[in-house]
Protein backbone atom coordinates (compact mmCIF):
# COMPACT_ATOMS: atom_id res chain seq x y z
CA UNK A 1 0.00 0.00 0.00
CA UNK A 2 1.78 3.23 -1.28
CA UNK A 3 2.15 5.70 1.89
CA UNK A 4 3.25 9.47 1.84
CA UNK A 5 6.34 10.27 2.51
CA UNK A 6 7.56 13.34 4.66
CA UNK A 7 10.59 14.75 3.83
CA UNK A 8 12.58 16.87 6.39
CA UNK A 9 15.07 18.69 3.92
CA UNK A 10 17.19 21.59 3.34
CA UNK A 11 20.04 20.84 5.23
CA UNK A 12 21.16 21.71 1.87
CA UNK A 13 18.79 22.51 0.13
CA UNK A 14 20.60 21.01 -2.84
CA UNK A 15 21.28 17.73 -1.35
CA UNK A 16 17.48 17.90 -0.86
CA UNK A 17 16.59 18.07 -3.99
CA UNK A 18 19.55 15.68 -5.70
CA UNK A 19 17.94 13.19 -3.09
CA UNK A 20 14.59 14.13 -4.48
CA UNK A 21 15.57 13.31 -7.59
CA UNK A 22 17.18 10.29 -6.66
CA UNK A 23 14.16 8.54 -5.40
CA UNK A 24 12.26 9.19 -8.71
CA UNK A 25 14.66 7.39 -10.50
CA UNK A 26 14.87 4.60 -8.23
CA UNK A 27 10.77 4.42 -8.54
CA UNK A 28 9.46 2.12 -11.26
CA UNK A 29 7.56 4.39 -13.18
CA UNK A 30 5.48 3.78 -16.23
CA UNK A 31 3.93 7.64 -15.50
CA UNK A 32 3.22 10.07 -12.95
CA UNK A 33 0.70 8.00 -10.94
CA UNK A 34 3.30 4.78 -10.30
CA UNK A 35 5.79 7.81 -8.24
CA UNK A 36 5.75 8.00 -4.40
CA UNK A 37 3.75 11.11 -3.20
CA UNK A 38 6.31 13.21 -1.08
CA UNK A 39 5.46 16.26 0.86
CA UNK A 40 8.63 18.11 1.29
CA UNK A 41 9.59 20.82 3.41
CA UNK A 42 12.62 22.19 2.31
CA UNK A 43 13.80 24.59 5.20
CA UNK A 44 16.85 26.32 4.57
CA UNK A 45 16.86 28.06 8.03
CA UNK A 46 16.97 25.01 10.49
CA UNK A 47 19.69 26.17 13.33
CA UNK A 48 23.12 25.01 13.09
CA UNK A 49 23.31 21.21 14.14
CA UNK A 50 26.59 21.61 15.64
CA UNK A 51 25.96 24.73 17.46
CA UNK A 52 22.46 25.15 18.25
CA UNK A 53 21.47 21.45 18.85
CA UNK A 54 18.55 21.99 21.16
CA UNK A 55 17.13 24.97 19.14
CA UNK A 56 17.59 22.75 16.03
CA UNK A 57 15.89 20.08 17.33
CA UNK A 58 12.71 21.98 18.10
CA UNK A 59 12.16 23.52 14.64
CA UNK A 60 12.80 19.92 13.02
CA UNK A 61 10.19 18.54 15.88
CA UNK A 62 7.83 21.44 14.45
CA UNK A 63 8.74 20.74 10.65
CA UNK A 64 7.78 16.93 11.67
CA UNK A 65 4.38 17.72 13.13
CA UNK A 66 3.58 20.01 10.44
CA UNK A 67 4.57 17.36 7.77
CA UNK A 68 2.55 14.71 9.51
CA UNK A 69 -0.64 17.34 9.82
CA UNK A 70 -0.21 17.87 6.05
CA UNK A 71 -0.47 14.00 5.16
CA UNK A 72 3.07 12.25 5.59
CA UNK A 73 2.42 8.68 6.90
CA UNK A 74 6.49 8.32 7.30
CA UNK A 75 9.28 10.19 7.54
CA UNK A 76 12.92 10.87 6.21
CA UNK A 77 15.62 13.61 6.51
CA UNK A 78 18.58 13.48 4.17
CA UNK A 79 20.67 14.71 6.30
CA UNK A 80 23.27 12.88 8.43
CA UNK A 81 24.20 14.92 10.90
CA UNK A 82 20.47 16.38 11.91
CA UNK A 83 20.09 12.66 12.73
CA UNK A 84 21.63 13.49 16.14
CA UNK A 85 18.47 15.38 16.58
CA UNK A 86 16.19 12.43 15.29
CA UNK A 87 14.64 12.38 19.07
CA UNK A 88 12.38 15.59 18.20
CA UNK A 89 11.19 14.02 15.11
CA UNK A 90 10.58 10.27 16.83
CA UNK A 91 8.23 12.44 18.92
CA UNK A 92 5.48 12.96 16.63
CA UNK A 93 4.60 9.46 16.37
CA UNK A 94 5.14 8.71 12.37
CA UNK A 95 7.62 5.91 11.60
CA UNK A 96 11.30 7.93 10.62
CA UNK A 97 13.33 5.77 8.29
CA UNK A 98 16.93 6.11 10.14
CA UNK A 99 19.72 7.33 7.77
CA UNK A 100 22.36 6.36 9.91
CA UNK A 101 21.14 2.56 10.58
CA UNK A 102 20.40 2.04 7.19
CA UNK A 103 23.43 3.16 5.89
CA UNK A 104 25.55 1.57 8.26
CA UNK A 105 23.75 -1.66 7.32
CA UNK A 106 24.46 -1.43 3.37
CA UNK A 107 28.14 -0.60 4.43
CA UNK A 108 28.54 -3.91 6.74
CA UNK A 109 26.77 -6.17 4.16
CA UNK A 110 29.77 -7.65 2.81
CA UNK A 111 31.59 -7.97 6.52
CA UNK A 112 33.66 -4.96 6.31
CA UNK A 113 35.84 -4.61 9.00
CA UNK A 114 37.24 -0.90 9.23
CA UNK A 115 34.82 1.43 7.76
CA UNK A 116 35.75 4.66 6.21
CA UNK A 117 33.54 7.44 6.71
CA UNK A 118 33.45 11.52 5.30
CA UNK A 119 31.11 13.19 7.31
CA UNK A 120 31.07 15.99 9.75
CA UNK A 121 32.49 15.37 13.40
CA UNK A 122 28.48 15.17 14.18
CA UNK A 123 27.96 12.59 11.89
CA UNK A 124 30.91 10.86 12.98
CA UNK A 125 29.97 10.64 16.10
CA UNK A 126 26.65 8.96 14.75
CA UNK A 127 28.90 6.30 12.74
CA UNK A 128 31.12 5.38 15.41
CA UNK A 129 28.38 4.65 17.54
CA UNK A 130 26.46 2.40 15.23
CA UNK A 131 29.29 0.79 13.25
CA UNK A 132 31.32 -0.08 17.39
CA UNK A 133 27.69 -1.71 18.41
CA UNK A 134 28.15 -3.76 15.40
CA UNK A 135 31.82 -4.47 16.21
CA UNK A 136 33.46 -2.37 13.16
CA UNK A 137 35.37 -0.09 13.22
CA UNK A 138 35.45 3.63 12.19
CA UNK A 139 38.47 5.11 9.80
CA UNK A 140 38.29 8.57 9.89
CA UNK A 141 39.84 11.82 8.33
CA UNK A 142 42.69 13.19 10.33
CA UNK A 143 44.50 16.79 11.15
CA UNK A 144 43.97 19.19 8.10
CA UNK A 145 41.46 16.65 6.38
CA UNK A 146 38.86 17.73 8.99
CA UNK A 147 38.58 21.09 7.93
CA UNK A 148 39.09 20.28 3.86
CA UNK A 149 36.49 18.12 4.06
CA UNK A 150 34.11 20.90 5.68
CA UNK A 151 35.69 23.26 3.07
CA UNK A 152 33.90 21.11 0.37
CA UNK A 153 30.58 20.70 2.04
CA UNK A 154 30.64 24.34 2.35
CA UNK A 155 31.73 24.71 -1.35
CA UNK A 156 28.60 22.40 -2.16
CA UNK A 157 26.16 24.81 0.02
CA UNK A 158 27.02 27.83 -2.21
CA UNK A 159 26.58 25.83 -5.26
CA UNK A 160 30.14 25.46 -6.17
CA UNK A 161 30.37 21.32 -7.79
CA UNK A 162 33.38 22.32 -9.84
CA UNK A 163 36.59 20.20 -10.39
CA UNK A 164 38.38 22.02 -7.67
CA UNK A 165 36.08 20.36 -4.41
CA UNK A 166 35.76 17.15 -6.40
CA UNK A 167 39.61 16.88 -6.63
CA UNK A 168 39.80 17.24 -3.07
CA UNK A 169 36.82 14.95 -2.13
CA UNK A 170 38.83 12.38 -4.24
CA UNK A 171 41.71 13.30 -2.40
CA UNK A 172 40.22 12.36 0.99
CA UNK A 173 37.97 9.12 0.21
CA UNK A 174 41.79 7.72 -1.05
CA UNK A 175 42.82 8.43 2.25
CA UNK A 176 40.76 6.69 4.02
CA UNK A 177 41.50 3.68 1.77
CA UNK A 178 45.04 4.42 2.61
CA UNK A 179 44.45 4.39 6.39
CA UNK A 180 42.77 1.11 6.02
CA UNK A 181 39.06 1.41 4.80
CA UNK A 182 37.52 -1.87 3.07
CA UNK A 183 34.32 0.39 2.42
CA UNK A 184 33.98 3.86 2.83
CA UNK A 185 30.61 5.82 3.31
CA UNK A 186 29.54 8.92 2.09
CA UNK A 187 28.14 10.37 5.25
CA UNK A 188 26.90 13.70 4.52
CA UNK A 189 24.41 14.49 1.57
CA UNK A 190 26.50 16.95 -0.14
CA UNK A 191 29.31 14.49 -1.02
CA UNK A 192 27.59 12.27 -3.76
CA UNK A 193 27.41 15.82 -5.31
CA UNK A 194 31.11 15.92 -5.75
CA UNK A 195 32.58 11.84 -5.47
CA UNK A 196 30.69 8.97 -7.18
CA UNK A 197 31.72 5.27 -7.08
CA UNK A 198 33.52 5.34 -10.03
CA UNK A 199 36.07 7.88 -7.82
CA UNK A 200 37.01 5.73 -5.25
CA UNK A 201 39.22 2.48 -5.32
CA UNK A 202 37.29 0.77 -2.93
CA UNK A 203 33.04 0.42 -2.12
CA UNK A 204 31.50 3.76 -2.17
CA UNK A 205 28.11 3.51 0.00
CA UNK A 206 26.01 6.60 -0.44
CA UNK A 207 23.85 7.66 2.11
CA UNK A 208 21.67 9.23 -0.30
CA UNK A 209 21.39 6.43 -2.50
CA UNK A 210 20.64 4.25 0.65
CA UNK A 211 17.86 6.69 1.91
CA UNK A 212 16.56 7.39 -1.00
CA UNK A 213 16.43 2.87 -1.59
CA UNK A 214 14.33 1.97 1.70
CA UNK A 215 11.85 5.13 1.14
CA UNK A 216 10.85 3.51 -2.43
CA UNK A 217 10.65 0.20 -0.14
CA UNK A 218 8.78 1.48 2.60
CA UNK A 219 6.22 3.83 0.46
CA UNK A 220 6.05 2.17 -2.93
CA UNK B 1 11.17 40.56 4.12
CA UNK B 2 11.66 36.16 3.29
CA UNK B 3 8.40 34.20 2.12
CA UNK B 4 7.67 30.49 2.67
CA UNK B 5 7.09 29.25 -0.58
CA UNK B 6 4.30 26.67 -1.02
CA UNK B 7 4.43 24.32 -4.00
CA UNK B 8 1.94 22.33 -5.56
CA UNK B 9 3.63 19.91 -7.77
CA UNK B 10 3.76 16.69 -8.99
CA UNK B 11 2.37 17.37 -12.00
CA UNK B 12 4.85 15.39 -13.39
CA UNK B 13 7.03 14.74 -10.50
CA UNK B 14 10.31 15.06 -12.42
CA UNK B 15 9.21 18.68 -13.65
CA UNK B 16 8.87 19.64 -10.11
CA UNK B 17 12.02 18.62 -9.02
CA UNK B 18 13.66 20.39 -12.02
CA UNK B 19 11.51 23.31 -11.30
CA UNK B 20 12.95 23.14 -8.06
CA UNK B 21 16.52 23.05 -8.65
CA UNK B 22 16.07 25.64 -11.07
CA UNK B 23 14.54 28.27 -8.19
CA UNK B 24 17.95 27.09 -6.16
CA UNK B 25 19.91 28.06 -8.96
CA UNK B 26 18.40 31.31 -9.71
CA UNK B 27 18.71 32.38 -5.94
CA UNK B 28 21.87 34.57 -4.77
CA UNK B 29 23.46 32.04 -2.27
CA UNK B 30 26.52 32.14 -0.20
CA UNK B 31 25.42 29.13 1.92
CA UNK B 32 21.92 27.24 3.41
CA UNK B 33 20.28 30.02 4.62
CA UNK B 34 19.91 32.46 1.69
CA UNK B 35 17.77 30.04 0.54
CA UNK B 36 13.84 29.92 0.02
CA UNK B 37 12.10 28.18 2.50
CA UNK B 38 10.10 26.28 0.10
CA UNK B 39 7.17 23.05 1.27
CA UNK B 40 6.65 20.90 -2.08
CA UNK B 41 3.38 18.63 -2.15
CA UNK B 42 5.02 16.68 -4.71
CA UNK B 43 1.57 15.15 -5.40
CA UNK B 44 1.79 12.62 -8.46
CA UNK B 45 -2.10 11.54 -8.13
CA UNK B 46 -3.94 14.42 -8.59
CA UNK B 47 -6.71 13.44 -11.02
CA UNK B 48 -6.48 13.91 -14.58
CA UNK B 49 -6.88 17.74 -15.64
CA UNK B 50 -8.15 17.18 -19.23
CA UNK B 51 -10.82 14.28 -18.14
CA UNK B 52 -11.82 15.02 -14.12
CA UNK B 53 -11.14 18.71 -13.82
CA UNK B 54 -13.50 18.90 -11.25
CA UNK B 55 -11.88 16.46 -9.18
CA UNK B 56 -8.64 17.75 -9.86
CA UNK B 57 -9.79 21.10 -8.76
CA UNK B 58 -10.90 20.17 -5.55
CA UNK B 59 -7.57 18.11 -4.91
CA UNK B 60 -5.41 20.77 -5.90
CA UNK B 61 -7.91 23.13 -3.21
CA UNK B 62 -6.79 20.22 -0.29
CA UNK B 63 -3.07 20.66 -1.32
CA UNK B 64 -3.02 24.11 -1.25
CA UNK B 65 -4.68 24.74 2.33
CA UNK B 66 -2.40 21.90 3.37
CA UNK B 67 0.26 23.76 2.44
CA UNK B 68 -0.96 27.51 4.23
CA UNK B 69 -1.60 25.37 7.11
CA UNK B 70 2.01 23.96 7.17
CA UNK B 71 3.41 27.82 6.78
CA UNK B 72 3.63 28.11 3.33
CA UNK B 73 2.55 32.09 2.62
CA UNK B 74 2.97 32.34 -1.16
CA UNK B 75 1.56 29.56 -3.55
CA UNK B 76 3.16 28.54 -6.98
CA UNK B 77 1.60 25.44 -9.33
CA UNK B 78 4.69 24.26 -12.09
CA UNK B 79 2.03 23.17 -14.36
CA UNK B 80 0.49 24.83 -16.75
CA UNK B 81 -2.58 22.57 -17.38
CA UNK B 82 -3.17 22.44 -14.37
CA UNK B 83 -3.79 26.34 -14.07
CA UNK B 84 -7.24 25.97 -15.65
CA UNK B 85 -8.39 25.01 -11.94
CA UNK B 86 -6.84 27.86 -10.34
CA UNK B 87 -9.56 28.70 -8.53
CA UNK B 88 -9.65 26.07 -6.54
CA UNK B 89 -5.92 26.85 -5.41
CA UNK B 90 -7.25 31.34 -5.05
CA UNK B 91 -10.06 29.75 -2.28
CA UNK B 92 -7.65 29.41 0.14
CA UNK B 93 -6.50 32.89 0.46
CA UNK B 94 -2.71 33.21 0.11
CA UNK B 95 -1.33 35.04 -2.93
CA UNK B 96 -0.97 32.63 -5.94
CA UNK B 97 1.53 33.21 -8.59
CA UNK B 98 0.11 32.56 -12.07
CA UNK B 99 2.12 30.96 -14.57
CA UNK B 100 0.40 31.43 -17.41
CA UNK B 101 0.04 35.37 -16.64
CA UNK B 102 3.74 35.72 -15.63
CA UNK B 103 4.96 33.68 -19.08
CA UNK B 104 2.97 35.24 -21.59
CA UNK B 105 4.15 38.68 -20.31
CA UNK B 106 7.61 37.38 -20.79
CA UNK B 107 6.64 36.40 -24.03
CA UNK B 108 5.15 39.52 -25.09
CA UNK B 109 8.34 41.86 -23.88
CA UNK B 110 9.72 42.25 -27.07
CA UNK B 111 6.56 42.78 -29.05
CA UNK B 112 5.46 39.44 -30.80
CA UNK B 113 2.54 39.53 -32.40
CA UNK B 114 2.73 35.90 -33.65
CA UNK B 115 3.57 33.33 -30.34
CA UNK B 116 4.08 29.88 -31.02
CA UNK B 117 2.84 27.75 -28.08
CA UNK B 118 4.41 24.32 -27.27
CA UNK B 119 1.55 23.03 -24.71
CA UNK B 120 -1.19 20.64 -23.70
CA UNK B 121 -4.47 21.09 -25.23
CA UNK B 122 -5.15 22.73 -21.76
CA UNK B 123 -2.60 25.00 -21.45
CA UNK B 124 -2.74 26.04 -25.43
CA UNK B 125 -6.62 27.46 -24.11
CA UNK B 126 -5.38 28.89 -21.44
CA UNK B 127 -2.58 30.58 -23.03
CA UNK B 128 -4.76 31.17 -26.03
CA UNK B 129 -6.87 33.31 -23.63
CA UNK B 130 -3.66 35.80 -22.31
CA UNK B 131 -1.83 36.31 -25.89
CA UNK B 132 -5.45 37.48 -27.26
CA UNK B 133 -6.22 39.74 -24.40
CA UNK B 134 -3.00 41.26 -25.14
CA UNK B 135 -3.37 41.25 -28.83
CA UNK B 136 -1.39 38.79 -30.03
CA UNK B 137 -1.99 35.61 -31.53
CA UNK B 138 -1.36 32.21 -31.04
CA UNK B 139 0.63 29.83 -33.23
CA UNK B 140 -0.35 26.46 -32.54
CA UNK B 141 0.91 22.60 -33.21
CA UNK B 142 -1.45 21.28 -35.42
CA UNK B 143 -2.38 17.94 -37.23
CA UNK B 144 -0.38 14.83 -36.09
CA UNK B 145 2.08 16.79 -34.40
CA UNK B 146 -0.36 17.47 -31.45
CA UNK B 147 -0.16 13.64 -30.72
CA UNK B 148 3.52 13.65 -30.62
CA UNK B 149 3.93 16.03 -28.76
CA UNK B 150 1.93 14.45 -26.22
CA UNK B 151 3.82 11.66 -26.59
CA UNK B 152 7.27 13.32 -25.68
CA UNK B 153 5.37 14.59 -22.60
CA UNK B 154 4.69 10.68 -21.82
CA UNK B 155 8.14 10.16 -22.43
CA UNK B 156 9.35 12.57 -19.88
CA UNK B 157 6.75 11.43 -17.13
CA UNK B 158 8.27 7.47 -17.70
CA UNK B 159 11.70 8.66 -17.57
CA UNK B 160 12.70 8.49 -20.74
CA UNK B 161 15.08 12.09 -21.88
CA UNK B 162 16.57 10.52 -24.38
CA UNK B 163 17.77 12.23 -28.37
CA UNK B 164 14.35 10.44 -29.51
CA UNK B 165 11.72 12.55 -27.69
CA UNK B 166 14.58 15.49 -27.82
CA UNK B 167 14.79 15.02 -31.68
CA UNK B 168 10.54 15.66 -31.94
CA UNK B 169 10.68 18.31 -29.52
CA UNK B 170 13.12 20.19 -31.73
CA UNK B 171 11.11 19.47 -34.47
CA UNK B 172 7.89 20.51 -33.51
CA UNK B 173 9.39 24.07 -32.24
CA UNK B 174 10.38 24.13 -35.53
CA UNK B 175 7.23 23.62 -37.21
CA UNK B 176 6.03 26.79 -34.82
CA UNK B 177 8.70 28.73 -36.19
CA UNK B 178 8.23 27.68 -39.20
CA UNK B 179 3.96 28.96 -39.06
CA UNK B 180 5.10 32.50 -38.16
CA UNK B 181 6.19 31.94 -34.70
CA UNK B 182 8.36 35.27 -33.60
CA UNK B 183 9.15 33.80 -30.06
CA UNK B 184 8.22 30.36 -28.48
CA UNK B 185 6.97 29.63 -25.01
CA UNK B 186 7.64 26.29 -23.37
CA UNK B 187 4.17 26.29 -21.91
CA UNK B 188 4.26 22.89 -20.37
CA UNK B 189 6.88 22.18 -17.54
CA UNK B 190 8.20 18.85 -19.46
CA UNK B 191 9.50 20.74 -22.15
CA UNK B 192 12.30 22.14 -20.73
CA UNK B 193 13.78 18.42 -19.78
CA UNK B 194 14.04 18.49 -23.48
CA UNK B 195 14.35 21.31 -25.45
CA UNK B 196 16.61 24.27 -24.57
CA UNK B 197 17.31 27.84 -26.05
CA UNK B 198 19.91 26.54 -28.04
CA UNK B 199 17.73 23.95 -29.84
CA UNK B 200 15.12 26.90 -31.27
CA UNK B 201 15.83 29.68 -33.93
CA UNK B 202 13.26 32.01 -32.13
CA UNK B 203 13.30 33.22 -28.45
CA UNK B 204 12.38 30.01 -26.43
CA UNK B 205 10.66 31.40 -23.02
CA UNK B 206 10.42 28.67 -20.54
CA UNK B 207 7.64 29.02 -18.26
CA UNK B 208 9.47 27.01 -15.56
CA UNK B 209 11.87 29.45 -15.85
CA UNK B 210 9.64 32.39 -15.49
CA UNK B 211 7.48 31.04 -12.68
CA UNK B 212 11.25 29.97 -10.91
CA UNK B 213 12.56 33.77 -11.23
CA UNK B 214 9.38 35.08 -10.35
CA UNK B 215 9.21 32.73 -7.07
CA UNK B 216 12.77 34.26 -6.37
CA UNK B 217 11.89 37.70 -6.70
CA UNK B 218 8.49 37.16 -4.68
CA UNK B 219 9.95 35.17 -1.58
CA UNK B 220 13.68 36.08 -1.37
Amino acid sequence: MAKVLGVLGGMGPAATVAFLARVQALTPAKGDADHIRIIADINPKVPDRNRQPDAAESVLGQMAMRLRDAGAQVLAMPCNTAHAQAAGISKVGLPFIDMIAETTEAALGNGAKKVGVLATPGGEALYTRTLQAKGSKIVRLTGPDRETFMACVYAVKRGDTGEAPRAEMRRLAAALVGAGAEVVIAGCTEVPLLLGTEDVSVPLVDSAEVLAQTCVRVCG
